[in-house]
């Protein structure tokens, strides 16, 4: 068969009515009662705003006023964790993140991709699962279908698109890995 | 010889004046005119404005309202593509795309360099041209005198600085061919 | 000993009242007085303003008006030097930047890291050093305690974690040598 490739003449993708008003709604929410809440004092009101939109957020758990959230529904965080400054959540998939973990300002998590081998090019909503006590270091990108394993560290500016093993320091794009975390 | 690069006392690089009014303009009817009309119905009003400042964009193509835009009149794309958000379409040169081709959001076509084996450092506005079928995924770099060839895939976070071969997928920073795209 | 991680229940990490009080009238201060003044014509002004911070700063050098400034007072630049738009100065430690210098547009300077090492992930704020007649190129991500030497070159969207020697090129993710900049 020849290449063909795309074809997006009749590219009509489109979320359901739901979700989009959803996220009408969380937009204005976000603007209102979200992004200016930046003092840390506030981060149990910027939880709980979140909760109110079907996100489940530990306790003590810090997502900064900056942080980009498509979907808070499809969020989950843990306890004592954070989520620094313009960190761009996409999450038109599921994005769970454990406790103890720090993601550091302007990380890129993105949970959806395309299908590439198909003529339409359909979206694919998928998932990224970040366990307990990882740090992903500042201004990451995190690829779909990703799962990050307890202990990780992932290196600044690095582009991760396979699992990391737990207790391991990876980094690079792509991202690869470059020692132990070891015990302590 | 000796080492005795930059000397960029006397550096006054500057564009034409007539260049420089017209991105003044460009500035004010991108802020009055472009950038709040984001809504997917206001598709081909983006498109005419940016028509009415010498872009060359065919039919049924979409570029979102938070796409950046050096120079209108330095932009060519063709039809049934996207363009999509916050891209950054650094065209001190040419960018064209061609039809039924997406540039997923974040990414970041930069048209231009600086001769660093002169002492004066001088700008070079240089081109980017993409074929058809391309995707370009989420915050990719493209850089100056990069070709895409028809139907490639560009790897998420990749960063291209050579030209990429029809049909190939590329990844990684620098962007290395992964696989053939097959046909389909 | 077993691998435990990190305890971030009592994680409280703070910067000093001064250093807090000296941030929030520096964010005043940024928008009100550089923010705003982005015309080539006021780079006198801008400089004037970081110096009134405490920057140190020579002739003749521009800081664009779109430069995110940590703090002030840990930025140090030399004369006929450059920093281009939206480059993004994070000096919670010190930032050293030479004469005849590049830094283009959207560069990340992250002058701290964390010790991961430590279950209290203690912030380190650690330096970075560029030298004279450098250029970092578009993009770039600079990380904490990077020496660049004399005359080096950055290779757009690299990203950089160990010294870089003088008269080189690199560029990746990770940063490696491509070549020597050669004399002329």
């Amino acid at each position: 068969m020849e290449n063909r490739g795309f074809d997006l003449s009749n590219y009509n993708f489109s979320f359901s009515l739901r979700n989009k008003i959803g996220r009408v709604i969380w937009s204005f929410c976000y603007f209102l009662l979200f992004r200016p809440f930046n003092l840390e004092t506030f981060k149990g009101w910027r939880s709980f705003i979140l909760k109110s939109f079907g996100a489940k957020i530990g306790h003590n758990t810090s997502i900064q006023a900056s942080v980009r959230i498509w979907a808070p529904w499809n969020l989950e965080v843990g306890s004592f964790s954070s989520i620094g400054p313009k960190v761009d959540c996409y999450n038109q998939g599921k994005i769970k993140i454990g406790d103890h973990t720090v993601i550091s300002q302007k990380t890129y998590l993105c949970a959806s991709s395309h299908d590439y081998t198909l003529p339409d090019f359909p979206l694919i909503c998928q998932y990224i699962t970040i366990g307990n006590k990882v740090w992903v270091a500042a201004d990451a990108f995190i690829g779909p279908t990703v799962n990050i394993g307890e202990g990780a560290v992932v290196g600044a500016r690095s582009a991760v698109f396979k699992d990391v093993a737990p207790w391991t320091v990876v980094g690079g794009n792509p991202a690869k890995i470059i020692k132990n975390r070891g015990t302590f």
